[in-house]
């Protein structure tokens, strides 16, 4: 953003107004009046606010690069409920994967009991590893919807192919793409037109400009809400499995009035902070929150060591004030 | 760590125990014995709960590089304030810099009022340019140290040079080491000489182990306990001025058993995002934190636009419980 | 990688001579035996000449996750090209994507001349904006097979989607897995099964781990040949477009006795840095270079800041000794 | 940089020649005529050029952060070696510590012979546990330059506390500043006094910018010049130590017409690696080479893993140039 002064006017004195409205300011020499040069860091502020500060000829902007994702509305509509800034948070939990028809069952019993709407698991697994379990396919899909229609829960889970969109969309509430795919294109356009709300997960290198166009193809191509969940970028310390980045969770909804939720599980990867980064990302702003868990760790076809007991699972969810 | 099993132990039993536990296990060929490597973003577990696994015969595990840190009481205190986990939350506050005898009293009263325990302002300010505003020095810790006396506050300020310990010490409750210093060996020497608590902000981009290897040089050259402070480390998005590692921030308390306070202020640059940033920190598990504020921040000589002002810190205080 | 030690053995020597052979050794303790832990920053080092250590009793290590790109040659053949340590530098070059069926003729024929072996140019085009273009796509390949096929040459184009693989790789000697894609398991997995070499892009944040995975969904799923291509991955920095990691770019040949190539033009994303990063790429170990050249920058319909002209691309080979 | 247009003037026009420069484009809207954003990954480009496109009224510049740099000549004087861009490169070598007498005038006789120019040895080390060895402090100094002026080899060494600085400076000829303390300000400016040519590594996550600024502290302080020194900065693989930068390399003396060294040992930190980076740094433009070196790497007392065998370094040295 700049800001181009009036001839005459006092650069020092408008600066001060800047700053005070949360701006870092930076002069720039050479142009035919003053201008300041606003850094990307700074509070965001209202346009007219800024044309009112006395001596200010002009506020020059980049056109936005998401306006469909600019004008969704903060709180969308999955289903039956309602998600974003101001409404109750939303938890969705449920193990990695689908593993089988009983599992699920017995874990959607679970959950629905302990006041989460929405049910998880993975169908088609995306692997770094190609040797490592990659999903019961379409197997899992009519054991997930089965359970949840059981339970009263709605299912989110991932698609990975754009050959699979119709099949996976048929099972799912709230169609996810992971953090692997956010940038795949072909994949965001199939998926969109399905028409059924997103759920955009972070790319680990993804800034939050690249994570909303990802957002934009979705909208541009059907989808008629999307919801972004942060779930960890790549850090530099081996002590979590990523690095939770809850300013971008702070961001969404305040500056983008955009709806987002948090991934404890996969951004620590460690059952043991789980909780303490739940309670964090709530009180950041999510939405919501995806947890996993298993009843069985040891015996996960994948991730195990990150899901969360069912005790405390239920305890987590009754701290956090699920199913009021 | 390393898990080494019995002859004729079942690795896939033992290997499902320890998932159960959260650990994340990389089975090892050619070992006289099988052996199951364990990745540090496991689930913290006792030594003692793995070696009671049937099948397991050994534990190995690196010798600590910080034996000093492990030892030290979870909670500690500094002057009449105990800091630490289970302790209700400490809150700092204050200007950047201290920029006049009066805006401190001034900026101490208020503070004093609204239930802040610790005045924080800089007397010597670590630049990133040798052009900016460097301190007021010796006369503004005078001035600090008057105003917190006069309003019943005790005083985090930095030192930045081995040479100005006896001087800063002198003024200060808590030492504070910037994150520039971090691995500043003669300072944090120097500074440890001075026998007072010291708080330890983390590096931009330093490990958790550097972390509290700094620490380590603090307690073994005499302070008498530390404190850490995560203020953000180097992230790759322009939107926050850097990135907020509430991850460690849960770890500390939870696995070393450390008391760490956060920095919400520098963490993102931004004042529309310091509250929830702090609600956030809180949750998981800061003993406190650490707030800048101004009356005037576009007269601030540091850092303005991230300053709150004195109604949303009251505003925040107050809701986050201090002074009760 | 962990080194067990004979009972009785003199831990003292036996380190001594693990960091003689350039290993970062860490001591365990609780172990039946000592054993010394190799952190991955160590040199490559054959298991044989560490077990021929006195007082090493055993070298455990982890199965290799990728045993199928560990048996790949380090030197492949597509169409009549060697490319691989060894082998003389082979240069990929054209226009970021193909715009028309004469500009890439044109350009076709001034690369031939030069002395570049491989045409590039995109027909699907992956961008971060729904907005921007996205390639002519089949008229494309038609246009940029016509165009190698008239001047000789080989050519390199990537592939988005598992539903135009077929029609891809009917165009394409070189089949090109994008930076975005690189963990997207189903494109992998359809595009091996044209059974024509591939190019994989590392993503932005791939660890090298992850990177050769990816080669590995690769070759087992089809592919004859797998090679790899570092185009930057994701910096702090903003003067450079991407952070290029030629460490990598080293580890490859030396280590895994693997062909790499590097695309400068992503990593910097700048003109005037291309030709000393080519350079220092040849210099890391890089097997060839694939490089953007334009006419008309600014008539490029993607990435033309960092498209050399003509001219610049002619110097470059012909120092770097293209076309001998 | 922002380029304001003429009223009237064709912004597609403008920018297509914008774009033919090597810019990114940014179009603003909103000011009182058009403006376009130059993103800072653009190629260098002269103010004049660009005042010279028609339609271009002005480009307006933030003001430079740091002027003396910008002044420094790009060549510097090191003694009797110039050192920069266009001079022949010049090799520093030496042990990461200076053990003792004997090694170093050992050490420094070899490296003499084999065409270094400059001894580097530390006698004060920055250690990140307080448990490692920390240098063998003055005597080492004494042993460093009389090793160094028996054989007609210039010294640099490591200045960490600005207490020590008149004694350091005494026996160094390029004082050097190392990672962890680049942005120690009180040590810049202290070391600075000594008037010696400064040696300033990039810190850890130091932005170009932030690592100018180091060497302007230097300027405004008192150092006749400095040459900057890229180490490796944190990376996310641990396959390296840490991740060297050559693009950075490239920018120095391209773009800002400064000296730039390479410590390939620290950036990689593993033996079998040097030599490839060796040769990609002197390829991107650097003005010479830090080495690491040691006749018994398992017995040095820090560092000996990354350390160069004195064969391996003379057959570099040779391949590289050294001494012609």
């Amino acid at each position: 953003m700049i800001v181009v002064l009036e001839q005459g006017a006092d650069p020092a004195r408008v600066r001060r107004e800047l700053v005070d409205h949360g701006l870092w300011v930076v002069p720039l020499e050479g142009g035919p009046t003053p201008q300041f040069l606003i850094e990307p860091q700074s509070a965001a502020s209202a346009r007219e606010s800024l044309l009112g500060i006395a001596g200010v000829a002009a506020v020059a902007t980049p056109r936005s690069a998401h306006p469909l994702i600019d004008a969704q509305p903060a709180v969308v509509q999955v289903g039956a409920t309602r998600l974003g800034p101001g409404a109750p948070p939303v938890f969705i939990a449920g193990p990695c994967s689908v593993e089988s028809e009983q599992q699920i069952d017995a874990i959607a019993a679970r959950l629905a009991a302990q006041g989460v709407r929405f049910l998880r698991g993975g169908a088609f697994k995306p692997r770094t590893s190609p040797y490592a379990f990659q999903g019961h396919g379409e197997a899992a899909l009519g054991w997930l919807r089965g359970a949840a229609d059981a339970h009263g829960l709605a299912v989110v889970t991932e698609v990975l192919d754009p050959r699979d969109v119709e099949l996976v969309a048929s099972a799912a509430d709230l169609l996810q793409i992971g953090s692997r795919n956010m940038q795949n294109a072909p994949l965001l356009r199939a998926a969109a037109g399905a028409h059924k709300p997103m759920l955009v997960k972070r790319g680990m290198a993804a800034t939050i400009d690249e994570w909303l166009l990802a957002g934009e193809y979705c909208l541009l191509h059907g989808a008629p809400a999307v919801v972004f969940c942060e779930r960890g970028i790549r850090g530099f310390d081996s002590s979590t499995r990523n690095l939770l980045d809850l300013g971008a969770v702070a961001l969404l909804p305040q500056v983008y009035k955009l709806p987002v939720i948090v991934d404890p599980s996969h951004a620590v990867g460690r059952r043991d902070l789980v909780p303490a980064l739940s309670r964090a990302a709530i009180a950041a702003g999510a939405a919501g929150l995806m947890l996993e868990t298993h009843d069985e760790p040891g015996r996960a076809l994948s991730d195990g060591p990150q899901a969360l007991l069912p005790d405390q699972l239920g305890e987590l969810l009754l701290e956090l004030g699920a199913g009021q």
